[in-house]
């Protein structure tokens, strides 16, 4: 088979934006699962693909390409019938897109992993915990959530840049804040509260997504409701340090 | 006049990667200094113009950008006359520069300013320096060094991805490693020393990019005279803390 090969964990963020936007746009593919909590990124296999042992990676024929934007470009140029408003063909609509998704990197993207890893995610992958490296992601995040709010959301549209229908910059950073569901309740109404209008976005993000945005996202809420299971627990049970 | 604007400090690295693909292509443009030392990033007017408040930003006649990736893909392809290799319009070669792009924000460049602006640069920025910052960052650095030495310079061309010719991710990554100029003569071999490939590969990018290369960075390497001065000054005066 020479078809389409997406390598990806759909716990991954960047991996869920990829394989909706396939589904989304009927692209055909082989979705092939790199399993980050068995490490499975960090196998010679793996490594011939994405050097960089992260998820996704693709392979189209004989193309190997890893970055998730890179590759939502690619697969938007290459895949016939992909509808413009995904990634528009206009230089100046396009240039504002790049703007959103390398913005993305520095901000959103770092604030919240480096914040769910330090304060959830750690465990499961191997990675320690630490309280002040979570603390200084916090305040990344927040600034960032706070710029998507008052600065990339401006306008009237109901996405990013004021558009009437989503673009590939907006399920990049929706996948990316999907990932707070897996925060106890509180505390994600404490950090994502203050948003309205990014709250907004995530459910037209949704809406112009269906049904697959739920398929995708499916094994966060199976995650995210043992996470639940596990703290009332705790709540239960006395824990050591108050025996 | 309606033409190009650039916003810019040279002092910043993806300020020379916009200013010199600007000279090389021989694209016009007014340059206007937004001075990093003096904060002058952050005044009202420069926010209307990049509310992220950082350098650099573009405006061409009505239309605003910032984010110097974004800026130099836009450039590259609204002005006539920008040689293919800058930016291919093959997309199998062009989604391997967004890919080298990509990676670039949370590797090479996060490692990068992180460690000068710990090490080096905090003073001038008004900015603590922090030494626990500043290790963590050296090793994000060098292993990104390592990356670009074993997997991005990989093949015969002298430049990124095998090419034979530079493309807009040599300017960025090049303009990036330059600020380690700035350093003690002792730490940057130290640093860059192991990395035979990517001193050649900095050598090839100055060499084909005479004579903008040497104007662009000619504050660099003014500020670094400035440096050394004080370096040996503090060498001959015993310091404070000894007397």
């Amino acid at each position: 088979m020479v078809g389409l090969k997406v390598y990806a964990d759909r716990m991954s963020q960047p991996s869920r934006a990829v394989i909706l936007f396939c589904k989304l746009n009927r692209i055909e593919f082989e979705e092939i699962k790199v399993d980050l909590t068995k490490r499975q990124q960090l196998s010679p296999e793996y490594k011939e693909i994405n050097p960089m042992v992260q998820v996704p990676a693709i392979v189209d024929g004989r193309f190997k390409l890893f970055e998730s934007h890179a590759i939502l470009i690619y697969l938007a140029c290459v895949f016939p019938g992909v509808a413009d408003h995904w990634y528009p063909a206009d230089l100046t609509r396009r240039a504002k897109i790049h703007s959103v998704l390398d913005w993305h990197h520095s901000n959103l993207r770092r604030g919240a992993v480096t914040f769910m890893i330090n304060t959830t995610l750690g465990a499961a992958l191997g990675i320690p915990m630490n309280p002040q490296a979570a603390a200084e992601a916090e305040k990344l995040l927040s600034s960032s959530l706070s710029k998507i709010e008052s600065f990339w959301l401006k306008g009237n549209g109901k996405f990013l840049l004021g558009s009437l229908q989503p673009s590939i910059a907006d399920l990049s950073l929706v996948c990316e804040v999907m990932q707070l569901e897996l925060l106890d309740e509180k505390e994600k109404i404490r950090i994502l509260g203050p948003y309205k209008k990014v709250q907004q976005w995530i459910e037209s993000t949704k809406n112009a997504t269906m049904p697959y945005f739920e398929e995708v996202h499916a094994i966060l809420f199976k995650v995210k409701e043992n996470l639940q299971k596990q703290r009332s627990n705790e709540m239960k049970v006395p824990s050591l340090s108050k025996l």
